[in-house]
């Protein structure tokens, strides 16, 4: 993985002309990209600066702090790496909601005030939803078997991306979201763990579990458990491809149900996409792995790649990627860098739809094909056209937490989808812009709408403490 | 349990003299204590007030409304249990330390900067409690099999009660705590999913799990993590039961290895309290249990009785907790309401000693024997010497948490006892004051002292980052 890194570069710069002038111009030269510049003390013969610096790659950090050492009029104090810096401590904390002042107040939330909510609940156990935490925390669960695109690092080096999520929960839509890294790795103890420790919660995302085991995982966790369980790596993405696909069509004029669509990878992110085009209409769909088309006689013992064989390429193709992607109005990567070249691209229908996603690094890039593709998407937040789970996941566990559903089904999916798509109106849309940012605050309350109408309309939503119940406890 | 109502009342009042006072009288007549009276709107002809209610049992609130609406002048709008409106929508939430704002944050707190701290932590997984929530964070974990006095409610209802503990321990010392509620009631099924759930936390309190279980699921799960493991009704519950002691004992002038000790209750707190009294010097204790004393003939199936058999009661004197008492300079009871009566005292040594801990009712009524007890403490904030775990536990893992230490042993809950009785200065020690207030805030500081220093001393505390490896990050 190219990884580019964030520096904060803390100096002591001589009050003489040109100073800071030249530390930047050094900047320049070796390669970094200049962010904010900090002023952090001042003296009559000198100033101390905080400069944030990007750079390329690691390296670039050795010649830029030498050239700095050969500067007249400059010290540094420190170096310190951005990403290390924002993590040291950890990424979010537990916060009262009221604090407790007095001893009445500790007998309202403790002992003994507390033991009438707990009788109330045993009695009434769906009133934890109104009464606790559980109506807004979702767990995020991971056993670290498919971390990003690092692979099996385990459970704890899983925590900070879960942190992260966490943040981006909370941030986004409000929701609660707890980590649970998981010190097991066989479906069955990933099932018993999650399952023991489901009541605190009012939903469960799934994330960075590897596939195939993450489908069994999740398909008999919602079958064991009356809360939603979402495995974000499929549905987060599913639902953000199909919207960005659905305006992409309109962008190229073509009607789903009528374009040929050819989908690269089967894993997670490849087979919940191919339930979602399915389900969204596109009749005409062929799934590549590694070995090429998936077809009738494929026979794969993995479920979920016999269920790519018969529900998709009814044709029968066969042949690899680059076979059968000649005439395809539309790509979709969830598979691997650099699996396509521009004479690929140049071989599918005019206008070609393009959705590169794989991280960071695309099947192929965007500037090979500008000129020829008729939409271009990508996983990466520095083109256009990034397709990022963060557009769903918030909203969706928002409104399902919303209506204390007991599931999410695949109408609340497309629903999620068709939310998004309609967020860019027709005089927003054009050829790269297909989606709105990630930092669009009305994106997690169109999409939690969307879903909790469908909960509601499809018997998934819970009634609680309507009417009469209310009445209880507010006498 | 009898449990005092809280309510707020909202009134509608007309502007007429005297119409206030009216209810007040009312209030008071119908036995409720008055607290706050806040005022809501005002307008000429009439003001809306809220009043702050505490009556003492859940039948008061009809006589006491049936009154208020005979009143002139007097429009009831609402009647609220206030114990209900503090747990609405729950007493914690998840909060990021700091927001992301934009695309620049986003890449440093989740993918691509996030991936850097992961491989960070897969190679050195210590780093975790420096780049993670872990080592500010403990998972507060119960299966509802004994909450408070209440018994076996299951996980559900053990929420809010979990929750009320992670306020407290965010509020008196910053650590994050998160509820943990196990649908699973088996000791290796709760050992099963307490290390599943381990990475991502820095210490693990249990709670509220009925004996025997408990001192089995600890045991084995002290042995299998590499983090503390506390059951605070024991080791919370012997801290602050010992740091009373060591005071009373000064008050009555008695020193702890001479004198006779009775210990009424073999549960949970019982049996952890008689060890640490052992460690702590007292040579001659019996514990009673229902059938009355425990001697070297009981030969219990229970290795935790057995334990108290083999290392307790000396003499192996049988008989009813009355007959053994007669002599004794010390009672702590953890068992049943009104075990004993004033003549049990009177036949106890000269200025006895009795901590009656059941709550909410305790093992005699403190106002049948102030005349004749050297030393009286409680559960309960209304009379004098609360015995209350929150006096332990923040400070316990606040200590553990900043030393990461690899687990609690004997030592640290001696010096956790001993510093927290070393608060109450020779100047304020007396009969009534023998132990700090939860709302003293140099409580959790001074425990965590002695907590870290004894982890360093006797070995399990971690060390991370000192030295050449803090340069690894700041370059």
């Amino acid at each position: 993985m190219v990884m580019s890194l964030n520096v904060t570069i803390k100096l002591k710069l001589a009050n003489r002309p040109g100073a800071l002038a030249r530390v930047l111009d050094v900047i320049a030269r070796e390669g970094g990209s200049l962010g904010a510049i900090e002023l952090v003390s001042a003296s009559p013969s000198h100033t101390v600066r905080k400069l944030m610096i990007r750079l390329h790659q690691k390296g670039d950090l050795e010649g830029l702090t030498r050239a700095l050492k050969e500067l007249p009029d400059v010290q540094i104090i420190q170096i310190a790496d951005r990403v290390f810096t924002w993590h040291m401590g950890g990424k979010i904390e537990v916060a009262p909601k009221r604090p407790v002042q007095n001893w009445e107040d500790l007998s309202l939330v403790y002992t003994p005030g507390v033991a009438v909510i707990s009788e109330t609940i045993a009695r009434e156990p769906d009133m934890a939803y109104k009464l606790t935490m559980k109506g807004n925390t979702v767990a995020i669960v991971t056993d670290g078997s498919a971390i990003l695109g690092l692979g099996n690092l385990g459970p704890t080096a899983a925590l900070p991306v879960m942190e992260g999520k966490a943040l981006l929960f909370k941030q986004f839509s409000g929701v609660d979201a707890l980590p649970i890294c998981l010190d097991v790795h066989e479906p069955q103890q990933i099932i018993d763990a999650v399952v023991a420790i489901a009541p605190a919660f009012g939903g469960i995302n799934l994330e960075d579990i590897a596939a195939p085991k993450c489908f069994e995982i999740e398909e008999r966790l919602a079958h064991l458990l009356d809360i939603p369980v979402f495995h974000d790596d499929q549905h987060g993405t599913a639902i953000v491809t199909l919207a960005g696909l659905l305006n992409a069509l309109k962008v190229v004029r073509k009607s789903i149900s009528e374009i040929k669509l050819v989908l690269s990878g089967a894993g997670a992110a490849g087979v919940a996409i191919a339930k979602i085009l399915k389900n969204a209409g596109v009749r005409h769909m062929i799934v590549c792995d590694r070995k090429g088309a998936i077809g009738r006689g494929a026979q794969p013992q993995n479920p979920f790649k016999a269920w790519i064989a018969e529900n998709t390429n009814e044709d029968n193709l066969q042949g690899s990627l680059k076979e059968v992607i000649a005439g395809a109005d539309v790509f979709i990567g969830v598979s691997a860098p650099g699996l396509l070249q521009r004479e690929d691209i140049q071989r599918m229908n005019k206008q070609p739809v393009v959705f590169a996603l794989a991280n960071p690094d695309p099947e192929i890039q965007p500037e090979e094909i500008y000129d020829i593709a008729g939409v271009i998407a990508t996983g990466r937040s520095d083109y256009p056209n990034q397709i990022n789970n963060a557009l769903a996941f918030p909203g969706v566990f928002r409104g399902t937490l919303n209506c204390h559903a007991r599931s999410i089904n695949d109408e609340m999916c497309l629903a999620a989808a068709n939310a998004l798509a309609g967020m860019v109106t027709e005089e927003l849309l054009n050829p790269e812009h297909i989606i709105p940012s990630v930092f669009n605050e009305e994106v997690a309350p169109v999409v939690a709408r969307a879903v909790e109408e469908t909960a509601g309309r499809t018997g998934v939503a819970r009634k609680i403490l309507s009417g009469e119940n209310q009445e209880k406890y507010s006498f």
